[in-house]
């Protein structure tokens, strides 16, 4: 099972604990971004997870590559040059404070880069699964023309396609994006999205909905994934349920839509760290489909990886195969494994 | 907008995360007490914000006039002298285990100052604003006189004055606090406490409450305000109001009474830091006051800054403006905020 | 009033917070284990404690006799010698991803020692109680024989004997352990266990009872502790009742069995670390008796110390009584004690 | 004594200890560059110290500024706009290995300021000295245009200039530098260079002097001082002498030209953090001359309060006059002052 | 072999390596003290070794006798009670940077205890060996009368005495240092110093000696020590000899004189922590003397543990017996141990 | 160029800087071990380097292979099974004070493991050259055994052999060493060694060497290497040269012998960590000889990365090829590199 997964990958500095940013005094310094993330967590499931990116050639490039390679994630395609890797800062919220979240990736090696960089020809080979987000395109015209050769290109050699859509509204407008995420959406199998996104960039509404009030309306979430399906021909819709009760506590759910609507169970989370959320979603979810799970068992397992990763400080979800199943089996009690 | 704070400023030392006291073996050094985080909130908030104290000439007395000029307190009319800084040892309690403080400030710089020492007439110059507490004057006979003198400079000069009541049952005895707030009061325009330091100070009593049993009653309260304004003739009276359901979790909400009671909206918080929560909520009230809020905006901004700042590491409230605002507009989602 | 603490004492390495194993680059090293917690816990309460192990000559093993000099512990009597320390590696769960355990105590110095090593006649000299567990016998058949030759010892000598039977799957089967807990279990007067204890080792049932659901049935405790008593011959047997919602939140209660059943109050408990939590309910207990307690009493103060204990990091419970007789006696709003 | 410094802050992120960037899982966060570090050290020895940069309106821009009110530098000139703060790494070498800063500044909020931007009018009045460096001007156009009228601004005022040439090899090459730095020295009162500066930018060499060598020859600063001097007509040239003998160990030493040269005493320093060291000694010299000190006095004091700096973690100078004089007067014996 | 020492111990608080107060947002926190470091040391060597003080009743009180227990010190006559416990703020020193020590230790528990508190008879049993210093008469009126009392008491019971001058001038004059050392100083058996103590408490000068140069003059010495034992009649006079090249490096060694000199080997000693120097050298010295060692063999044992010392973190010596042998014993080398 | 290295790897246990055992609260946690050491460096130098052991199937076994990974060791072929994971405690020492290693690595899953449990014929399949240690045959008879048909099969395939003797008086006797050793050298072509080594473990010394005093005699160390080289038929025999002035301050050179002596270029150290340093040394030796260097670039190759190890935290040389030439070329100034 051999999924690639190409985007960027950052620097994240966050202060210790629940500190500010303005009271901060240093910063633990992991490494993720939202494509990361998913190859982390797939190699963390036993996968053959291979990441493609650019990063600058000294040493906290190097330091982001041994991030990926301490998890075992297969880096050798990976292109050293250019002048910067791009960072993130986050600030962890609590109760009604909300966490905070800077960004300084302007600029940065894989935004920069070329498709001709890259050796998309071995990337491929034997591939069987590619998976995208929308933040690729979003970060410049070279990524977004990247986005779509690598696309097609991964198309005529049948690799199957994922695309979560990620929208980030600091990086483009919502009229650029449509645009070329309606020539991206094509040629995507599974697309993964939450309520947001699919409103932002395609102009699909679910009704009843105000997520700042906590309030989910399902037949809403099934509505969009169908437009999601019909409009683009996708095979599959995946969405995030996230009901933020606060910055600590949140309800954790999803659905897939194949043509009718599998929702899983939801869990009431108590927060280690919710970044990577969603992507150790689509991890779970790539995983599941990948070994042949049926609807409702890949979204029981994409929920209860999930759900287990906001419990884990950084990006990447640590959780292995038989701890998400032992979650998604019913074992939510949390009691002392010994 | 020029905001005068007046009073002690103690070196806070505290065990890492949960760790007892007997557990330490290092301490977390952050510089607070009563006034000085009021006056660090309104910094916070952009307020012209000077405080004023005295502390001793060497090293440790700096870093605490820099704890306090890196958040934009002035403090070019500190005085500096004296033997020690007053400290104060904190150990963050959890669930059922309540935090515990250890006091260790006697003999401090400021509680032997005397009030010529300061200089008052260049202090209080375009003041709009003065803000003590009830601590101060629990200090010592210096403190106390300071106190009085500087009420009436202040009262000369039409400066508005508050005083958050503040008992505290080790500095001084309530026969005491008594006979020396009762010569306080009559120069306050804002009168800040919570129900027991009406009761403890003034013998103010509002009936069927019992705060170890978090059982709170609107009406007691409005009864306590009513009396303190009317027999000191004061314009506004605030009360925090605490429901600590245990050391990790509180309800939290304030009233406002001028005449009549504005209650605001209540927040269940999730705490990490709770101390420095009423310094907050006087901070806030200031603030919205001198910004020309209506009562029942004031009190809602003062206790949403306050809400905030249980979620916040150390004494002082980090929080700016727009945090607060969009709290007391309603989202206390804690959503992320990229 | 002495109390003569008999077993293991291993190295506890524990990831920062919610960290798991494989993103540490660093332990939090305390010393602890089922025996050892005790015997701290009763030195805390001002308790004559006394703790006998074997631990090797070197660095390591003395830095565990300072862990537990350091808390009170009379460690005159322990052994040096022998190979090596157990170790127990710990990961913090959080919600719904549960704690782990690694166990790396094979061959250690404790777990080789023989009867013959240990003096004591000096050891049980005014005694007035044994506490064991059956962690001790499970190590190998060394400790086993120690176990029961001690019991003998001080049955003779008139010292009361409780036992927490602490079954340890990985240590021992379930065979084993029944064949060798049926000896020592006349010696007992107060037997401690858990539910699943009684199910383990003797093949003693509850009803209805669930523990990954979270139900439990008063029921079903009661007739295992009737059955345990009745069995044996112990006088008293205490059952901790724990509700497991998830890793970061349990209900906690106890259950104490005379011939009739006092259930204590029950705590929801908003967890800091539970590893100890059923050793501090051992200590509590056994205080509470040494002390006079009536069951309800004794059953309460057993209960709110432990309850404390989930709120404290590591093993250790650093509680005092006054602490404890605080919350039993129903203050458990967790407010600042200043 | 009002000094007006101006330049980028940076932020500045280093691993902890003597960790290398791939090793490291956080960075200690402090803020500095070579203006900064100047205007620092001069508020540490008392002066009204105005620092003028552009920083990102963001949490992380308000934090640089934080840093230096810490420490008393007037902020309220800095402007706050732009995209980024520069940032640097740093991994501190020990022994025979180097240490390693990387650069990430380009694009930052103050290299893309124009000199419209700020209030040059009020910062000039009143000032007695005006501190840049050759850094400004190599960050872009803008910066360079900048630092030129803001030479002929002060020139006009009567403001007495210093220029640390600080020359960057990764900003500019050689040939522009020579141009720019060619057209500001004619304003410079003060200029402030090692060797390699001035041969770098105005291709003036020393015989002689093999820095990898640690071999210095006295005569040849002289000369490049002597050089300088005629060339551009500074009343001043100070060159900081270093022997590196090991990135732990390096003799330290000043000269200052006035006509004649003034050699200090050398220091054999061994290093805790010497990054800000120059800047330290820019500062040293600043301060004594504007005491009034002459020649030979402000060589001392400056190299003295440098040979400290090396003392000190961080970029930035945390030394008093007095601690300077101590040293300068002849006591390194660093016993321990109670 | 029982040796008691009877002193304060106080709460040490120290930024983490070489950081400056101003910069720590931090501080590690232990306990020591003149007498404390001494008691620890011996109980390190496997004496017995009783502690006598006051400290307050409170947690950090408690952390503090921990402190001493965790060492294996004999705590049960410490008197509990008063209100505070002192303090010492520790920077420390590198390089040409002198470490900074800031006491606030007046209106201690035990500076402020009086002779009829503790239990001497008891204390005093079956002792051999009886340690005071010069900052107990020093701690004001009380402890000097504390001082005196139980010197006569000690002497009666036939106990030895060691007195370890340690001159504070921040604690008292010249003039009230030598009125009252001189009462004590006549029940001395054993007196240790260093050469300024000599003088300044008794105005006994050794010539040709200026600590700041670090020249050390052996003549010099032996006629201090000369004079100290002839004019109080003690039987031994040991006298530290630290000749201060930086805060990193110190050459370090010592002489006993028991009517002729017997001076130790040098070692220079490149420093950890040199805090608790002179104390941990004071407990070699007792050790050695009461294991029986000859002059020459007791002053190479006291320099060799009190070298040690200085490369250990904290106040208290933690080197055992064989390390300090195999040092004295001449293996300098550093090299691993396996 | 693919070199297998076959050996255990550890869990390293050290306290924070230069704590002791007993004073240390937790564990920096590192993994590392003569074989290890050498894999990591040799990929830290672009090598393709297969690392071959057997670690637990839990979490700490994980986490020694993401350790391996993280730099980019092949860690394809480890075998994950048997009990435990070995582990060794390390106190850094300094001065005077020796470090102390503890080792703990009895019954690990390594040393417990058969030869026919690993996929030799896999490994070795285009393998360049094998790196083994003394210390493999030392842990048991399974892997004396396994190292002996390992070095059979190697050189079946004409596989170069080096192994460094690396004698460990803990784990096996000097008799059992040197008839197991005399078995495996014969397939050994270049022999690494320090001075005690040859001796320990065959009885050949140099004469006038006495490592506590730090006096080192070239000709004996030729006059080792000629022994072993000619007694066994290695082609190369290398000796690292160490005078050990201090824990913190060290001496270190080496030689290469391959017919006649080549001694590389003397270095003073100041120490960061010295642990690995022998292994870094081999890895740089390995490097150089398979990328063709001479004898004398190969030595002063060996030698510069292996001086540059001592100034790197942990077991694993972090050093690249570029950092070993510039320093071998001369550049030990340790000037700042930006």
């Amino acid at each position: 099972m051999k999924i690639v997964t190409v985007g960027e990958i950052m620097l994240r500095l966050a202060p210790a604990g629940y500190y500010c940013f303005v009271q901060a005094d240093g910063f633990g310094a992991e490494y993720g971004g939202g494509e990361a993330n998913v190859a982390v967590s797939l190699a963390n499931f036993g996968a053959e997870s291979v990441y493609v990116t650019k990063l600058p050639a000294h040493d906290i490039g190097q330091a982001a590559v041994n991030a990926l390679r301490r998890y075992g994630v297969d880096t050798r395609y990976i292109v050293r040059g250019g002048e910067r890797i791009g960072i993130y800062f986050m600030e962890k919220g609590a109760s009604q404070r909300p966490s905070k979240v800077i960004y300084d990736r302007k600029g940065s090696a894989f935004a920069e880069s070329r498709y001709e960089e890259f050796r998309w020809e071995d990337i491929l080979r034997d591939a069987d699964w590619l998976h995208i987000t929308g933040i690729t395109p979003a970060l410049g015209e070279n990524t977004a023309d990247l986005t779509l050769r690598l696309c097609r290109a991964a198309k005529e050699r049948g690799v199957k396609i994922s695309c979560d859509l990620n929208y980030r509204k600091k990086l483009w407008t919502r009229e650029r994006a449509r645009k070329v995420m309606s020539q991206v959406m094509p040629y995507v199998d599974v697309c993964i999205a939450n309520e947001e996104d699919a409103s932002d960039v395609f102009g699909i509404h679910a009704a009843n909905t105000d997520v700042t009030k906590g309030a989910l309306d399902k037949d809403g979430y099934v509505s969009v994934a169908k437009q999601l399906a019909e409009r683009f021909g996708c095979a599959k819709v995946a969405i995030t349920l996230r009901t933020s009760l606060s910055a600590s506590d949140n309800l954790w759910a999803g659905m897939l839509y194949d043509g009718e609507a599998h929702f899983s169970r939801e869990y009431p989370v108590h927060i280690v760290d919710r970044v990577g959320g969603g992507d150790s979603f689509a991890a779970g979810l790539i995983y599941a489909l990948l070994k042949g799970e049926e609807a409702q068992g890949a979204i029981e397992f994409a929920v209860a990886a999930s759900c287990l990763k906001h419990t884990i400080e950084g990006d990447f979800n640590m959780v292995g195969e038989a701890q998400v199943r032992a979650l998604a089996g019913g074992d939510g009690s949390g009691r002392v494994q010994r």
